[in-house]
């Protein structure tokens, strides 16, 4: 092939230049005078970025990993706790805290459903629960959920907050101290604009309090909370991946976190805006919240993968497939991150060309001239 | 500062300028042909490295997460454990295997002492154990323990060998299968010549077959086993490392294991000659089988700490001090990896400036020309 290649998919995503040389630097040691004021700078800026005050620890994880900190510090055999789903990773996180022994209220939308506040504090007047885990951006259906009313409704009745914002943090608002969010887990790989092998988790002192004996070492919170509080590590870290971070926050922290927010706002619309004139439906809610994955149905008569497989071989465009029973049937479009307007234009143009090659008939330029519409006439809140 | 830079700890090593490149490429998605040959190639060059015909699991994480993943897999609470120590990392095993309820009995030698197989076996015959964990190279002494005859000793009394090879694997002959390890862990960030962050661990069948149910997910083998059979990985891999250790295996292979294994040998050789001819006493054993890292005594009056600082502030070259009980005793420098008798001849010549800046008598070039003889005359069995 050797042509360009566009990277769209909702993580990995793609990763700036400034970013991508910081990770050629020459090794330095993780407790020497070279490392510990770059690891300070991007433990503090994480703060920023997760809008807290508490310490965000940092592991060598995936975002996976990073949860099942959560799960191994919260979750003690036989407790109560209520997971919400509507998607892969909600459906994840609820096997992965029965995985631990947790007895499980799965309060289980169907995909692409938006979780609703009122359905948490039911559940919750009907039976108790230790803590309720959401997704704040369900990767798999582009659906961003309310995460500020969900959590006031888990407080209401008295439990902890635990956010999957893998593909939130850094593309839409999380307020971890001002929403009462216990517990933030994020990766490095999607609006944090790094490569993925860094997992975080942003932990309330109701968390560290409410932590049981589940064996762990490598998770454990306390111990991590302890050495990063000296600017140590308790583990060796990535030293790479952390310089890197360390830039991209900067990046983003520069741009300023409510330019970030608000530019995912007008991407989101554009892509939608672009999906729906070339007659397309969408999949993910046609809302402004919605701004870190597009979903789209793919036309009657055409399998979503093979979509996904023309972008990729005939115009160097790497999207997702749906997952579990979407598969084949949607489309997946991530802007998280380092994405411009012009990014999508790119993404459209070729939905536009391979619509058209697998039969359908598409004016041209009608997605790219809407989405420029959308991304230039459209105030945000 | 802003002078020229030598790392020489034992871990993180320095990255070969080919290995920084591959980190530096542009990120691609990890289920897409773009990343899947690369992991492929990746998984199977491990397996040439670690001498095994099994699938190497490959989680991110540091060494000590990968660590865990024996744990978690093979300790159920209650269940009797032979922990072999002899310093830090053994020691770290030993806190481990407690964390997650084994009945632990810890053969536990003081730091810088070697492991014996007949301390193994007459403790395996007055009480067997599941397992025997041991350490191939223990960082925090220099000892690298004489894993075929402790393991054999082990095998003997019917239990599985788990063996850190964090610091060993790539440098000092480890062959899993030929020696029937049942576990090796090794990480990316030593004698692989790849930043921090992937944790690897060759698994046995019988090992499989004796896993528990102590609750893991992450860190579970055979979900990350079935992934990895179809080139798949079980969560977000961080691409841009396991681009990299590609890189670095690929280097590594070619040059020839056996190759390596004697280079480090005779780095060894030629490190443990300087020190003896600046009239310092070696604090790691003065054989062939520790070449990974020379730890050794500061001269009496002098704090080791003291050596490592002005090595570092004037010389710009970084090694380690001494851990636990031994800080400001001893200091180590690793030759672990992407080194050359070079690398060895600089640090000793730094040292020397450096003991004579603190009040040592001390003809110049003499650890200098002791190294390069010992480097160049000595033959490898």
């Amino acid at each position: 092939m050797g042509g360009k290649q566009y990277l769209l998919t909702p993580g990995p995503t793609p990763v700036p230049p400034q970013v991508l040389a910081a990770l050629a630097e020459p090794i330095v040691h993780h407790r020497s005078p070279d490392f510990r004021p770059v690891y300070e700078s991007c433990l503090t800026r994480l703060r920023d970025v997760c809008r807290t005050s508490q310490e965000v620890l940092m592991f060598a994880s995936s975002g996976t990993g990073a949860f099942e900190s959560a799960v191994q510090n919260l979750v003690t055999r036989g407790e109560r706790h209520l997971v919400v789903s509507a998607g892969n990773f909600g459906e994840r996180w609820a096997s992965l805290t029965k995985a631990y022994g947790a007895e499980v209220d799965h309060l289980q939308y169907a995909w692409g459903e938006t979780p609703d506040a009122d359905d948490v504090r039911a559940r919750l007047r009907e039976r108790d629960a230790k803590a309720v885990w959401i997704v704040h951006s369900e990767t798999s259906t582009g659906v961003v959920s309310d995460i500020q009313s969900l959590a006031a409704a888990a407080k209401e009745q008295g439990a902890l907050v635990v956010v999957d914002a893998v593909s939130s943090l850094g593309a839409v608002p999380c307020e971890t101290d001002a929403w009462g969010l216990d517990v933030v887990v994020s990766g490095s790989q999607k609006a944090l604009m790094t490569p993925p092998g860094l997992g975080i988790c942003a932990v309330s002192e109701s968390a560290y309090a409410a932590t049981g004996d589940t064996p762990r070492f490598y998770f454990d919170w306390e111990r991590t909370r302890k050495a990063q509080q000296k600017f140590d590590a308790a583990f060796t870290p990535p030293v790479s991946l952390v310089a890197a971070l360390d830039v991209a926050l900067g990046l983003l922290l520069d741009e300023g976190l409510d330019t970030v927010f608000e530019r995912h706002v007008r991407l989101g619309r554009a892509a939608r805006a672009g999906a729906k004139a070339m007659g397309l439906e969408l999949f993910s809610p046609d809302e402004d919240r919605s701004a870190v994955v597009t979903a789209v149905h793919a036309p009657d008569g055409v399998n979503a993968d093979d979509i996904v497989k023309i972008l990729r071989d005939k115009h160097g465009i790497t999207i997702a497939s749906g997952q579990g029973d979407w598969k084949g049937k949607i489309f997946r479009l991530g802007h998280i991150g380092f994405f411009d307007v012009f990014d999508i234009t790119t993404a459209l143009a070729a939905v536009e060309l391979t619509l058209a090659e697998l039969g359908a008939d598409i004016e041209r330029g009608v997605a790219v001239t809407a989405a420029l519409e959308a991304y230039e006439h459209t105030q945000v809140a």
